[in-house]
């Protein structure tokens, strides 16, 4: 004997999610079971709802429940410089931090020749017709993760846009805030040698 | 800006799981819009079912899609003996062992004065209710967690129950199979010793 049919499937659907191997899927199914009613409604609503009402947008590739976007729509904010980052919860990240006022464009991905990720499997052509149809863009900040496929990304589409004129930058490389200078590695010192400015 | 309304919800669902942090729920969350649509839909339908059609078994408390349970009713069971446990995960691992053949009782917690559960709290009158009504129960295997709820409400049972004049035992306390004695706690060792046995 086995757990019942409609417990079973539950716990099925739960091992799904990343990082929740079997034995938390049941402690989660069985968790479920005494919930209230409807919670677990709820819970079973937006799961579909975000599945189904949540889009890309056509302009920026940020998620979004209508289109364009929020962001893009919003005409308060500086059209003139565009934060290009790899995931929407760098979009949020950003936005946490109040103080960037730009546009943004997310590429859903990073080129990685390790994985066989190229240019053309991620957000980037609508990024360059968006930089064409745009005239008023003037500075593109590359937001990609520090790691070796963001810096390859950044790499690849710093040399693709020069020819264009736009400014290009690169989110600086440093000493995390709070950090411990003694716990920095050796790369991240480096670069934030390199990086040192006058006070 | 913050999330899209669809996948805020999403996450504050995520979040009232145990064990799941505001991060990891954000983490879920995204991985349910890059899930096919028919998979979130099997999850949403087996929360709800989960939820509405998994009760209780009024016979031994154990969660259940039939009333009385599969265990209940299987007649090639043994009737005799009934394995007391806290919880219908124990029964679980109870089935996972493929050795025993009786029915069981599930207690849904254990005696805590600490916490304020008195007997009255957990389902013990049912036991009693079930021990007078069926006469073919020759055993009682108390089988509540070895620690200190567990053991006090093994010890409640066993006062309770020996009147009776039904054989109640406890499962034997000892060194786990597989485990390194130089690690075993000093209470467990006691035990192991106490319930040495000749060869």
């Amino acid at each position: 004997m086995q757990y019942p049919e409609a417990i079973g499937r539950l716990i099925e659907s739960f091992t799904k999610l990343p990082g929740i191997g079997p034995k938390t899927a049941v402690r989660l199914a069985f968790h479920v079971l005494d919930m209230e009613e409807d919670d677990v409604l709820t819970f079973a609503k937006s799961l579909v709802s975000a599945k189904r009402d949540i889009k890309y947008c056509t302009v920026c590739g940020h998620i979004t429940d209508i289109d364009p976007c929020a962001i893009c729509k919003d005409s308060h904010r500086d059209e003139t410089v565009v934060c290009v980052v790899q995931d929407s919860r760098d979009v949020i990240a950003m936005e946490k931090m109040r103080e960037y006022r730009g546009k943004y464009h997310v590429l859903h991905g990073a080129i990685s020749p390790m994985e066989g990720i190229g240019p053309e499997d991620i957000n980037v052509s609508s990024l360059l017709t968006r930089l064409q149809e745009n005239e008023s863009i003037q500075e593109v900040i590359l937001a990609t993760n520090p790691n070796i496929e963001g810096e390859a990304t950044s790499m690849y589409l710093s040399r693709l846009l020069k020819p264009t004129g736009i400014r290009v930058t690169r989110l600086a490389h440093g000493l995390p805030v709070g950090g411990d200078l003694e716990y920095a590695d050796e790369v991240t010192l480096s670069r934030a040698m390199e990086g040192r400015r006058e006070l």
